[in-house]
């Protein structure tokens, strides 16, 4: 564990830092598919004793460029968890009625019940990405703010700091990935897509538009990370140039908060046993 | 495929047939868990296609008596396919929500988006099996039907054959397993659940008295079956005495069912393919 817990070390957000400071590129493993497998058979593991418990649950956020590969690496790590240990939520569009609420809502309806942990592709965070980028969204929504200001923005993050806050002291461990991914290593890989016919359904003529916005999406998650890290809800920003990598970092930091709930498969009480015993004879004095 | 096939047909449902006629225990495979690992693979690559047309969605129902395996074997089958393209739910209880509805209505909220694959661990089968076996949990729902006589199952069976052509009219392909469990088995695995300590937590005490019931229990999956099995929403009975085989089995339906709907990656249209072009284009003049 010593090993799992600098590289979470490593990659956790220092506040006050830019995220330039964090690289988007690193060779730190030999072999990272073993260092997935391990970290993932851990996880799978925690997750049996958080349900098992029956007391916290798990919210692990994940927000990055396109392409960045938030949906290949929430497969990967996810691939050696039992299924109906979590689920996962696909923030995109809002509906016509997430709308018509306030602005959190449809995040507050899909977090994690007891026991589980959820998976946000997509997250709340979008509401100061996205619509900071893009403020033309935000006029269509029909808020009672007028203007979208340094004023509205740090309101924002302060409701979305004391959302977390409201998780966490009621069980739920917010865990936040940035995928770091390079403007470079966009590139390659949105030119990628472009040559494969079998990959064109996942093309969105989009992705180019907002490549074009790419610094004011930087300076958005720099904002964004900066005022909503916190001791219990802190932000890992995972080197995302290199997938196998990445992976192997999400996947060991993943297992490290896991670690720090200090999960126990629950005790039975003195009721329990009793019934436990009463259980044995009735099978043992079946008529076979 | 074609081994898959006479598989998928050997354990499906003949209708006019008894449960009884079919096996909880059979020797199949020399390795069950190749078959598993490939039919698990082919699940994931059709389930790529599933997402990608967005047409279709899939519903898998899990039925089966207590301890006959239905949580691990959903862990298996999932285990290769992407987790962002399935979601597991579990039905237990239900709320006081729930019972202010129709009896339906708790599962229509949980049906699978288009291009995804819900899995219902228990489901609105348990309409006409524990409510059916313990007529008193019906009593204190508040239903405008007084008597829970043939006739009213009859309606029951009636109305989940309409919702399942529903959905297969609009595209969700319905399929259901019973797992299939001899009571001996369920004996032996339910003893050792009272052997392990770190298994006690999983003890529930209802266990023992509904094992009690085995004999209404399976009149009712039987009429429950024979009454809602069709062409369209088929019921697999798989022999669930061991849980190797079983899985293997299960998988190779999935896969076969997937199969059957002949998924295709969409075709890009004509505008896509010029916002390909221009897209490629954005990307090779960018100054670098």
């Amino acid at each position: 564990m010593n090993e799992i817990n600098s590289l979470a070390a490593r990659y956790r957000y220092t506040p006050g830092a830019a995220i330039e400071d964090y690289p988007t590129s690193v060779n730190l493993f030999e072999r990272p598919k073993e260092v997935l497998r391990s970290s993932v058979q851990t996880v799978g593991e925690l997750q049996q004793r958080l349900y098992a418990e029956h007391r916290f649950s798990v919210l692990l956020v994940f927000q990055g460029m396109d392409a960045s590969g938030k949906d290949s690496t929430i497969k990967h790590v996810t691939s050696g968890v039992n299924s109906q240990g979590f689920m996962v939520y696909n923030f995109r569009q809002p509906t016509y009625k997430d709308i018509e609420h306030n602005y959190l809502w449809r995040y507050w309806r899909a977090m994690p019940e007891r026991g589980r942990i959820g998976i946000f592709n997509r997250s709340h965070y979008e509401e100061v990405l996205v619509v900071r980028v893009r403020p033309e969204i935000l006029e269509a929504r029909r808020l009672i703010q007028e203007k979208f200001d340094e004023r509205f923005w740090r309101n924002r993050f302060q409701e979305i700091r004391a959302l977390e806050r409201h998780l966490g002291e009621n069980g739920t461990k917010v865990v936040k990935f940035f995928l770091n991914l390079s403007k470079g290593e966009q590139k390659k890989r949105l030119q990628r897509r472009l040559e494969d016919p079998e990959k064109y359904w996942k093309f969105d003529p989009s992705d180019i538009d907002e490549r074009a916005l790419w610094s004011p999406y930087q300076q958005a998650y720099q904002d964004a990370i900066a005022a909503t890290h916190t001791e219990d809800a802190p932000w890992y920003l995972v080197p995302a140039d290199d997938k196998g990598t990445m992976r192997a970092i999400v996947a060991s930091v993943i297992a490290t908060e896991l670690a720090a709930l200090d999960l126990k498969f629950p005790e039975p009480t003195a009721e329990q046993l009793a019934k436990i015993n009463w259980a044995r004879e009735q099978l043992a004095a079946e008529a076979d």
